[in-house]
């Protein structure tokens, strides 16, 4: 079901400026079970685009409302939490006063299959290099014009992900998650200071791989320096962490390192009750 | 008046690809006294981008009955036609089979003031760089962020429009209007192969041009060239064409040379009769 503004609805005035200009930001929310994970920080980071954007936000407690009315009685779901700037005259200036608009849109959970965190996946590089816009870089805007065109650049279902590089070679994301490098016992993730899309799983694999006694680093990550990597994976907050066991230039065997670091996130996950 | 998929709408499918990812493209067409301006070229333009995004277009009489709908017996309007990917499932692969949806969206015509033809604008120069994306370059997408934020970088309404440079210091365009630059009888407009939007007014602009005997030159427009030009205009389908007074750095007094261009444009408009 979908909820708009609080209230159970199915369709966007066609005059919205997230639709007219992708004006907005959006999050996806796993619920399991009941229970919506890692909700404290999906919120902030919704919280920090609309802030970055000058976009309204509503408080936590709107959300779980709405969430709740958008779920019904449903025990799992993939839900897309959008805030838009809403309506307003003709032109790109911000009408003033801004009246957001707010979203839940819950969708049934795409099945996990669990041999894909055991066994890695196959991905490819992608021929799309992601432009850089510092002012837009990290915040997940409806502006994704770019993912589109790389996920579209391959049919094989067997190629579950596709590596972006930026215009200078540095790799920087899947085309839907977020990339994590192990090798010995520091986790590099590239830095999204240019471009890409600042994931909280991301954000999660992070602070477990800190809490395990890594070195984490952010920064630019090459070809060379993720095809010499002991592990390789990709997560988003839907998929958890894929690893990688198949790139053209490179195959993997060895997963154990990051699966350790993925069982910590969601061990120490914070998951909140819909009641 | 809103025209959604030929029949009246005022709300689109809140799961559209529109909505979810700027995932189509649009046109702003002027009609005036019940004639549609330059609906040839608007036509091919939307045509054209969306082959470039493998959107499926309507033909031309579905969005002519579209628009008669839209506009009742309205006289003057402003119409934003767009083309999306419609609804799919969750993720960035394109639905099979595709299901676009097409808007046709009638506002009130701006009230075009003829003293700004005539005596020119105050533009300023934006802050923010444009991002390069060549396989996005040209097209009239729904990824309109950057020129959102670099439109609100301004609230003084004497200044008309922001210019925008890439991140290697070219001019580009102006936040929503193509620009030209005329010195002697050479007229010059920023290419468009990494970032912009290749507008129609443009493109009849160059034409004109070309028919009055200058030079037409399309390629990379540096900050000191456009100081230096005998005249330098900003144009787009609603405002016709706005000669730049001042900017900064520089004021011009002479607007001769492209409003005399812009009176061939005018002359020479394709338009039909909505009947």
């Amino acid at each position: 079901m979908i909820v708009m503004n609080g209230a159970l609805a199915s369709a966007v005035d066609a005059r919205d400026r997230g639709l007219a200009y992708g004006d907005g930001v959006f999050r996806t929310v796993a619920l399991r079970d009941r229970l919506l994970e890692a909700w404290p920080q999906q919120w902030a980071r919704l919280a920090e685009d609309c802030r970055a954007l000058s976009l309204q936000c509503p408080e936590p407690d709107m959300w779980l409302d709405a969430i709740r009315l958008a779920v019904g009685e449903t025990r799992d779901a993939a839900l897309k939490l959008m805030v838009t700037r809403g309506c307003g005259l003709r032109g790109y200036l911000y009408p003033q006063p801004q009246q957001c608009t707010w979203l839940v849109i819950a969708s049934p959970l795409p099945v996990s299959d669990p041999d894909l965190l055991q066994q890695g996946i196959t991905a490819r590089w992608c021929d799309l290099r992601l432009s850089a816009q510092p002012l837009l870089a990290g915040i997940k805007h409806l502006n994704r014009l770019e993912n589109v065109l790389a996920r579209n650049e391959w049919q094989d279902p067997q190629i579950r992900e596709g590596l972006l590089l930026d215009q200078q070679g540095r790799v920087i994301e899947g085309t839907m998650s977020n990339l994590l490098l192990l090798t010995g016992r520091v986790l590099l993730t590239p830095a999204l200071e240019q471009c890409g899309v600042a994931g909280v799983t991301r954000e999660r694999m992070l602070q477990s791989a800190a809490r395990l006694g890594c070195r984490v680093e952010i920064g630019d990550v090459s070809v060379e320096q993720l095809l010499a990597a002991d592990e390789v994976g990709v997560c988003n907050s839907l998929i958890g962490l894929w690893p990688v066991r198949a790139l053209p230039q490179r195959q993997w065997q060895q997963f154990a390192g990051l699966q350790r670091i993925w069982q910590d996130a969601r061990q120490n996950c914070q998951r909140i009750a819909l009641v």
